[in-house]
């Protein structure tokens, strides 16, 4: 079961944006796997995309779409990537943004397709094609968890969080979605997310407002090192609140920028909590790093050891699997006698080896815990970094091998 | 159970080599845990150690006697492995040496240590005091397979092999064993091999063989990425046999290299086998990359994913995972299109996408095997790189959840 993780209750319109749901059966029976986004026409967006090389058609055409025009309609359907599918998945992917764009009379360009569930698989347009009317039919500002619910595959519970702050007098409301549970990590992994405020935001301050949120929340997090071919988080201001932003230096940029990425790290911790067969939330911190790229490094190479992962399943406070992972990481000249590690709040590893006055016990309390804080000192500078993973468990191997069953 | 994999029947003596063994109750009950090898004084001995920063008290020691004095004894104990224990750590070591040296009469830089177990206990010398006279009493050119056996730790079976090989109408001998079977990673993972033969080779050839061999043998193999604090591997040559090599290019000297190569290959591809909860044996064959470096990259980003492990672990011909993580492996201007993959003999990805000649049936069929080659054409050169790996199943987070306990 997720950790620390519950649906949402409640999430707040945001003026200047709809979502209308439907239930195309594309794979799965019984549920709505696609929603629509219809975002005012004052409105900017940014987008970010996986890196993976082998990305899928539907992000080859978003981004081309939303490089071409001002974007009016995101449409996001789950139970099948289209990734992998070469040319019949290009026409796919524009099928389903011109079905958009006839049954809204807009521009195909103006519609930017998103898919998410099994890689390899044809999509199927027609099915999208006939489910679309109804989609647009529900467009409404009260949608959100709906659409938060739509979009997941092997997620338990639907992620979304509101945040509404007072800026010069005026209340700005941000809420957002996302969806993904397995094959996370940096550079956006299985993963998407879907962020709206009624603030109004200079495009290329948006885009780079994005990018900076991005970087401390989703490529920040790691269940198992994978990263997706289909992965994307869109941001929307649509401007529709009395405010605006045109520059990082306009009154009240600083304290809406730190509620815009107070939602994308909310959301990237809920698919955390919510990772295939999570049971501990661990926050990897790395210290006194010559550079952000090192500790970055080090972060990750102890997020992704699968002996590190196991341990901590079993709640096992084997120190000895964190320090030899510290210390393959790569770190050049590295001094192993100026590292310390700490397990929560109690040292463990310090000049070289085990802390003297560390106990088995103190250890075994902290990672009896469900929420576990792993934190190293390189001591090498004052650069640091941060990451959010899981614990590997036989959930995680009994989900993903039997994802296609 | 390890795949393909069985205990030798028989391990050939080596001239010039002999072993003793001795249950010192370091840390299992009822059974041996100590080996010494002892080794003739006109030999040559080369040796590589981990490149983890963390390396444990034995390494350290081991490299400074190598490098002090050529090299009489090799001591090696299982169930503790005297790492992250500082000072004391060393001291340990030290003692261990000193207790060979007294009771062999030799010096103490003219002792090698290893240890393997669990990490950041002291290791206790004064059982290995009690134990050695035994050890010492015991040896014998007939010995491999006790050795073998003494000095395993998580693994299921003892490894070892060996080889003869006609070299001018001379009949040259190598015989060595080797364990671990998770923490299994390049530069050395949790392993220790000791190699001998009784071909005589000058002491900067054997340890460029070594190194070279190594290169394609032990430091191609990951079970879980995770490298060790302690690893080694040692190659000895007696030259008791009437041949010896004192440059790459005598006479039959290509054929004892690949002979010897053969042995270490054998050898690795054996803690592979006997992968902690491994069902599996993979080989990943990466051709067509700009250089061997990326070759690698890839063949190891492949290796290392828990997708791909537990696709294959369920025998899930769920080649879009294989294909993400090709995508992922961070290699620059990838071109998708110019990119192959293999399941077998069974092309599955061409052209950006799914091979469109592609069945499932087809995949199911080499996904059946217990034996699977993952062959990727990069399709930008004419390097190449290989990798053997396992799979990922419940049985390999049953055995690290459960191993301090």
């Amino acid at each position: 079961m997720p950790v620390g993780l519950f649906e949402p209750e409640i999430l707040l319109p945001v003026a200047g944006v709809r979502w209308g749901i439907a239930a195309a059966g594309i794979k799965y029976a019984d549920r709505n796997d696609l929603a629509l986004m219809e975002i005012a026409s004052a409105a900017t967006t940014a987008a970010v995309y996986t890196r993976n090389a082998f990305c899928a058609a539907p992000v080859t055409l978003a981004r081309q779409h939303g490089g071409a025009a001002a974007t009016r309609y995101l449409l996001i359907n789950s139970g099948n990537a289209n990734a992998g599918t070469g040319e019949s998945g290009m026409k796919a992917a524009l099928d389903s943004c011109a079905v958009v764009a006839e049954v809204a009379d807009c521009k195909i360009e103006e519609v930017l397709p998103f898919s998410t569930g099994v890689i390899g698989e044809l999509l199927p347009s027609e099915k999208i094609r006939s489910a679309l009317p109804q989609a647009y039919a529900d467009l409404s500002a009260d949608n959100w968890l709906k659409a938060a619910r739509a979009i997941m595959t092997t997620d338990i519970l639907a992620k979304g969080v509101s945040r509404q702050v007072e800026i010069g007098g005026k209340t700005v409301t941000i809420s957002g979605i996302a969806k993904g549970s397995g094959m996370i990590c940096p550079d956006m992994a299985t993963m998407l997310a879907y962020v709206a405020t009624d603030a109004g935001v200079e495009s290329a301050l948006l885009q780079r407002l994005l990018q900076q949120a991005v970087d401390c929340s989703f490529n920040s997090i790691t269940v198992d090192g994978d990263t997706s071919t289909n992965d994307a988080c869109v941001l929307v201001a649509s401007g529709q609140a009395d405010i605006a932003f045109a520059a990082e230096t306009d009154a009240g940029y600083g304290e809406f920028a730190a509620a815009v990425t107070g939602v994308l790290k909310f959301l990237a911790q809920a698919i955390i909590r919510d990772g295939e067969g999570a049971t501990k939330f661990i926050t990897i911190e790395v210290n006194g790093g010559s550079n952000e790229a090192e500790s970055r490094q080090v972060a990750y190479t102890v997020a992704h050891s699968p002996l590190v992962k196991t341990a901590l399943f079993a709640s096992d406070p084997n120190w000895g699997r964190i320090l030899a992972a510290v210390g393959r990481a790569g770190i050049e000249c590295l001094d192993v006698d100026k590292i310390s590690i700490h397990l929560g709040d109690v040292r463990i590893v310090c000049d070289g080896g085990r802390d003297v006055t560390y106990t088995e016990a103190a250890g075994q309390a902290v990672m009896d815990e469900e929420e576990i804080t792993i934190r190293i000192d390189l001591g090498r500078g004052s650069a640091q970094a941060q990451v959010w993973t899981t614990d590997l468990s036989y959930d995680y191997v009994k989900i993903n091998a039997e994802y296609r069953s």
